[in-house]
């Protein structure tokens, strides 16, 4: 398996000087994940957490519903290959087979939020169970930033956090945005951990499909550095999530689900 | 067809306060292509100059190869379809058929880089045709990013800009980072605009698509408000394109293709 970051020679230019120095840069490493044998997707990622990147992957697609209808899952780390073994293939599959779908890279692609497997899987938070404080919105947000080493060696990566009672459970990175929150649900699911009461802390934009990804892994509340969609909005509206965005320096913006977010 | 942003009523936070505001919120749009009448593709973006968009992406996947290849693109905005119909299907047209690639969303996903499509259609720049000062990085950084209104309001967007000797020719916005870059080529397709000499700036993340998309283009030089990935940054110099990246401020990286920059 590749590096996820490596280090190069580049030319900094500032305050009128230019200087040659070593950086660090990020690596992309494309994963072709075969499913019984047959090809089913190519993924490309930061190389690590692999496993998890792909369990992550194919039950957010639908392609399974358990983590235990999932038999083998090899990492070809030299070709690139995730070799997938299923005890069963679910409808889904052969669906998802039918169609193609194309990220706006910042919108809802993939398998996308038109489509049934979504609507199907994400989850309608109903009742008011997590709350969290400004307070928290800050902090949580900066310990995912800080606690990024790649991220601040290359600032090429998107960060994101599954937290819980104002702390960080676990967080991932990776150069897509998508694949970070894949690859938290990919540990989540083969760890057991209950998919209910969580807070995802998040860098990236809140598209359909980010919103629809973190109503999976079981958050009431999404916080992001950036903006959302109005389609993201609406779809929080719909499953009764709190989306929170902007979060930078003191200032935060919320959007959906007012009755979560505590002041002070 | 949808507005490209919306007004919503949020709740803003900041030094301790919360007020009720008016704010804009960018929305996502999918668009699905058929060809000929078959379901191809479906792309979700921001929805203006989707005509260019679609002629962009099948340029870029090597699904046309000419403008004239496409004998008709009609957009459906009520049910979200492009309708295109071609002269010719070319062969890669059965190639990308049979493959499904899923973007990292900031990787170098769709079609991707590893395969023949980009190898065949993407151009190396054997000749120092154009150069830049540094002075210019800044100033055509800035002047892309002032022009967006769109990202003005929302802050939800990519930028994309072509530019010549100093200044800005065309500028896209969209939510997803690829299709700001198809929307103009495109436009250049549609416009018989040479793909030669061009700079392109870019306010997302260079990835080896993106490397391979501004090839395409015409563009020797690359320069972009973030950071690019170690594989972008090899097919740059297999390419002999320029990259510059973090142009922020005063202060600027170059990763390649030096001999383009001038000081001050």
């Amino acid at each position: 398996m590749e590096p996820i970051e490596v280090k190069r020679e580049i030319i900094r230019y500032g305050n009128g000087l230019a200087e040659r120095i070593e950086d660090s840069i990020v690596t992309e490493h494309p994963v072709t994940i075969k499913i019984n044998g047959t090809e089913f997707a190519t993924l490309v990622c930061s190389p690590d957490y692999i496993e998890d990147l792909v369990t992550g992957f194919l039950a957010s697609e639908g392609v399974i519903r358990k983590y235990d209808e999932l038999e083998d899952v090899w990492i070809d780390g030299k070709s690139g290959t995730a070799h997938v073994k299923t005890k069963k293939l679910n409808p889904y599959y052969l669906n998802f087979q039918g169609k193609r779908y194309i990220t706006s890279c910042c919108g809802a692609g993939r398998q996308g939020f038109v489509f049934i497997n979504d609507a199907l899987t994400a989850k309608k938070m109903d009742r008011v169970r997590v709350k969290i404080s400004t307070r928290d919105c800050f902090s949580l947000m900066s310990e995912m930033q800080e606690s990024s080493t790649v991220f601040q060696n290359t600032g090429g990566v998107h960060n994101a956090a599954l937290c819980q009672e104002g702390k960080v459970v676990i967080s991932r990175m990776d150069i897509g945005r998508h694949n970070a929150l894949d690859k938290i649900y990919g540990y989540c699911l083969k760890n057991n951990i209950p998919l209910t009461d969580k807070i995802l802390a998040f860098s990236g934009r809140i598209s359909a499909e980010i919103l629809l990804k973190a109503s999976k892994i079981g958050c009431e509340i999404v916080l992001s550095k950036s903006a959302p969609t109005a389609l993201a909005l609406k779809l929080a509206e719909d499953l009764g999530i709190t989306t929170i965005g902007f979060v930078r320096n003191d200032s935060l913006n919320v959007y959906t689900g007012q009755e979560r977010v505590v002041l002070g």
